[in-house]
């Protein structure tokens, strides 16, 4: 993830103004349009087909997916079709926005954060939802559809979901975007525990990058999710006409998982924090006992190379004086020297022994 | 205790939706079905009996418990026979769940952690307990029951447990698991005791992956235990009329009881994040107090050897020159070098002693 | 920034005291005046005029910006023309003020922070504004005019803007002023991770100080920064009659921006305190190896210099006994020497890459 | 102090059960009761003695103190007498509780913590009391009670505090208890002041432990100080009977030491954790600098060996060669070396003085 | 500042006691009498002279200000005289007390901290207030009144001041001691800005004290200020009839003060915070540089030491022997052995540089 991630407009630019796509985002969009009603359920995928109008059936509900990142021109038109608030549509196009909520005259429009794992790394995109009245409208970056899921319940399932209303299709895709934080959750969980054993067991300077990797990515998740919190909140609490008491039960339980969610996130936050330290200590150990044995070994060599050097220094060709280094002229001279050298050595040995320091 | 515990649906999963249980969960289930009333107490423990109706008398209380993770089959007969909440089946079904409290329309649903401690290492089960019109149940993992000694004071004690409804048996489930917590904070108190002796007196290598051991595990039970305090003031607070206000004076008690157990885990959480920078200092005053000495007996030989080399030097067998190291001949030279580096010794130990390098 | 950029009266100085402006902040300044209605704008930005009257029709907004630090008279004269409170002028003077907001009998007073990015350093200019009926007062320090964007969307845009009255007008300039941090922020962002490209794959000695700075630019930042969401909050909940709901929308918009600001902000000082960790930790590793490597080649050599210092003896002229170094005299005896201590070396090798220290 | 004090009962235990004493609580016990009111104190001390019963004159008080661990028999006792809650009774057995209040029925019961210093380490003591109409019953752990000073005032004072009842007397008791925290953090902050002195000029092996030491008794201290300010903020804002308002302003001011005391507890964490910071840096100063004087030393006398050494070499045996060493026959070879020998030492002198190393 | 600096009684005394000072705090102690309606001012500076008599003037207001601590029988004196709450006289007796303000019955007690730089090191005095009706007394420790230049504003200003009234003159002293705080901030500014500088740039032994002093001055400064926000707004929100209206806007001015001042001192904590961290790393960043030029001089040396070594071992002498040391008697040999060590030292030299370890 980048440390900013937010496309925004030059200071000064009127509010709700959108803007063309840089090519770096133009990529395909899938649109999908959806009617149901307990009955039954049509879906529309024709990429080119203008936006249905909203549901005049009393208990019907139209629901429109955008995957992708709609063209300032959709956008216009949807916004114009479904009567969408400038503002609103403004963050739609501008991609990187704190997950929020916000209650315009007859509809909510709330965003959240879609994490995925992949090789280490979490990339996020945002989705957008907007709930009217029998109109859900949804907006998801990327190439890849969260929704699927709820299509299939809706297709595949007893007309119970169909006749709940729009309120829970906005509950089903948020529960389906906050619920994506559990498998990439669990992989940092996997990724963490594997850091930790190398941490402790084989510390390496790989290691080092990996762990402010892990951190890094935690941090920015953090950042992501840590709104979502806010806005489920927000929606269970406040005074709404367009959700239902039924359906903030269900609501409840989605904020429940964001609560987890961060819980464990901040769990994992300390657990990388302390990985840290834990390395560093970890390393600085090991290198500690290289350098201890290494000084060692140089310390008992110091005083035999001392005394070799002695019996190397020039003296003995002095005839004339018997104090000139007589030991070079002893019988067990040679022999006895190795002698002393090897008891200075084991006396050294013996006393770095005693205080612990091999 | 692993990162990341908790069982859960792929996103887009139905709500309420319960599966079969993976291989490594299937482990036997006990069901123990309870019935009091003043007079007297009914236990029925055969396995494969149904579930009991609700009790019709106006005093009775139905107590049903089980004991490991019940199948997917016994918890939707239960669900039915009790008219559980769909969600309230799922957060049972999906273990390691926060600790959370909630009320549907005429239950309250409350799920709690049991911390366990043996050998070093913290395990965790979830309690979950229903609690409905003269009707509790409860839900354990593991193979333990931790409610058998509620089962006894039931059996043993007078009637005035029994006449006390089943808001109060609620209150003694709930205060038994969250008393679980003082004996597992009793051992990680001792263990912090020992670990700061070691720290201080004779820190080694094994120190390190110990500190982190008891950091992590501390890191992870405070996630379990931390919510538990907002699920027994919920209780205490919330309008609910299942709970009758002489019980809840009791359950004010217990909520002091998780305070105290958050206070202490805190102030751990504390120490041995202390402990860890002890630690580093500890090991790294006696890196430091290791390498000084033996630097300080290189550098006094180093000068020795030096002067040592001077007189091995070849230059003495040039007798053309008087100034070809005379010292040679000199008749008490040898002895006299031997004072020079017994005087350059001295002196530099004399120096670093004052300088208290030593 | 400097830590301390707050002017201030010495203290005891009467409240609403005005000082001469020292010469250090002695700048040219410009005076515009604007005065429009649904119908018309009309731009006046000559210098020496004096203030506009406020305006008399209904729905026509004056709005007087002054650009760069009013002189003693200058400000005088527009708090006696507007009737601006004297501690609201005190505080527009008295320039380095926390960002607030403050309802005065008529009037609603706000000061916010513009910060402007150059050259890794960041520069933050105190913006104050005056609301009154149908009245705007602008005042914003340095020499670059952050509200010509405001101007010119008055002067092209649609009737739209100019028919919204004053309370849309503060609203356009306070969010001219909050979407400065994004600009600010996507440098840092660049920054930071220009940094820690840095600091994983070739940290220098230059890398600190740059630390330093990015961390400290952060702190500074937030200080002058943080109080903007507060200054917002209370713009969009305060009962006031100044600013009417419809431009509460807009407001609370503009909040999200202050919240995604400090957001990005927090995380950016998270990510700097954990970037001096990796620095740390990347260095010492870097330094770690360099030292064994180094003092495993000393230790190989340590005891070959030993050997060949034994053979530098000179027992070896003593030759009246066979135990004088007979080594010497052997036919093989310099070849066996260069075996042994290839021997050595060779074996000291193996044993440092067993143990993983080369 | 311990890291885990709390007496508690097995998990599952029925509320309010009180246990035999273990014998390592096994201390003599003082009851001391006294009856006053505007006229007269009597005083009662016999051990033996049953428990007064509750005054029945309208203004009197009576006050039973209770100093050590009461035995089970006594405390059951006592609790019939004046209809002490059976959770009361509880708390106090179970010494080692966190700080409280509770209102039972018709009384208040309040836990605190009385703090003690000595050598360097505190000593913290539960004092539970129990405010009823006209009754004060107060218990104290360990041996030393300290409420003899108001027990001193009660009988040498004039009969404005006797004619105040029984709400003031628990206020003079709290206030004593609360009063205890001034010596307490007095003498920590000698010992930190001391302390700071040690590190910043002298800092030893020692010192280490000894910071630890001050940390851990500040953290477990905090511990058991901390929620006192919530017991006194809630008898000052309850509603409760038991409490008249003129006592209140005496509690509130009781409630402002509270906070003074958690106030300079903070700061104290504060300063010790910065000391261990210092510490650190200190001790690896002092490391460094030894460490750079000893490798300046050596590093100069290496090629000074190197130098001594190539004289050493035996080529100048070879008398064929005019290139064999040719130096060890020149007339001022010798001295010529030790002006080389002189000149490179004098030279890396000046460079390690000039790089500032020396 | 000392770290615990409160002047306080034995547990248990009675509340409401004053003390004889001890002879430190037994320094001259000037009292200053003032009363001044919207027409004049008197003031009356005799030390003798008896405490005013409360003003019967509606308008007027007597304002008493005691420099210096007073001793027992001048505060009793003027507590009689001004009917000054026990519990308040005692804080102005106990100096050291923390900012607070307190409501009694018919007057309001302020106590507030005034901070003063001088030499790098902060000095507190506590400063009282007593507003009652047409009533100010006002105490402040030590020798410097800070309070003349509001007597000046008194004697100089035209009405205004002098007619608005007690309430009015309690606000003058408060904003004058709130700032107090900006100087002594600025100067703190400045000090962090050299302290930086010096960090960067040339870290030396004496920077560490230094930081240690800053950091302990802005910890305690901070608990000494801290609290002075919530002072001032309990004055601006408690609904309290001393105070009017018109002077709530001028607490608000004076509470945005106090926020600004502890908006600086967390900075500058944090600031504190990080140089400590910048300092450790650029010692050892220093050190680590040093180590490594002296290790790899070291290191090229060792080699050469070796081969010069190899060259003084006597197998030379052996003359029977074609292998032993033929170099010894090569033509070329003595300059080839140069040759070698030559390359040896350059080849080193170019490994070390590649690996950019020089």
């Amino acid at each position: 993830m980048a440390y900013f991630n937010k496309r925004y407009h030059p200071p000064g630019t009127a509010p709700g103004t959108l803007r063309e796509l840089p090519p770096s985002l133009d990529q395909p969009v899938h649109v999908r349009q959806v009617r149901y009603s307990r009955a039954a359920v049509k879906v529309n995928t024709e990429t080119g087909a203008l936006p249905l109008a909203p549901s005049t059936e009393i208990e019907g509900v139209t629901w429109l997916h955008v995957q992708g990142h709609p063209s300032r021109q959709l956008l216009t038109e949807i916004g114009e079709r479904y009567q969408v608030h400038p503002l609103a549509l403004e963050d739609i196009d501008n991609t990187g926005q704190r997950p929020k909520v916000e209650a315009f005259d007859r509809q909510v429009f709330a965003i959240l954060s879609v994490p995925r794992f992949s090789d280490g790394r979490v990339e996020v995109q945002q989705a957008s939802c907007v709930l009217g009245k029998g109109l859900v409208l949804s907006f998801c970056g990327g190439t890849e559809d969260p929704f699927l899921p709820v299509l299939k319940r809706l297709q595949d399932g007893a007309s119970r979901f169909r006749s709940r209303g729009a309120d829970y299709l906005l509950y089903a895709l948020l529960d389906t975007v906050v619920d994506q934080g559990f498998p990439v959750l669990e992989a940092f969980g996997l990724e963490l525990e594997e850091l930790e054993e190398k941490i402790l067991l084989r510390p390496s300077r790989e290691t080092l990058p990996h762990i402010h990797a892990v951190k890094r990515e935690l941090i920015l998740l953090r950042r992501m999710l840590w709104p979502q919190r806010e806005v489920l909140n927000a929606l269970v609490r406040e005074e709404q006409d367009l959700i239902k008491d039924d359906t903030r039960v269900f609501l409840r339980d989605c904020y429940d998982h964001t609560v987890q969610v961060m819980d464990l996130l901040e769990t994992y936050r300390d657990m990388s924090a302390s990985m840290l330290d834990i390395y560093l200590s970890s390393v600085s150990n090991r290198m500690n006992e290289i350098m201890r044995v290494l000084t060692v070994i140089a310390t008992i060599f110091i005083p035999l190379t001392f005394i070799v050097g002695v019996y190397g220094m020039n003296f003995g060709a002095n005839t004339k004086s018997p104090w000139a280094m007589p030991e070079l002229n002893w019988y067990y001279g040679y022999p006895l020297i190795w002698l002393l050298m090897l008891a200075v050595a084991v006396g050294m040995m013996i006393y770095f022994w005693r205080k612990r320091w091999l």
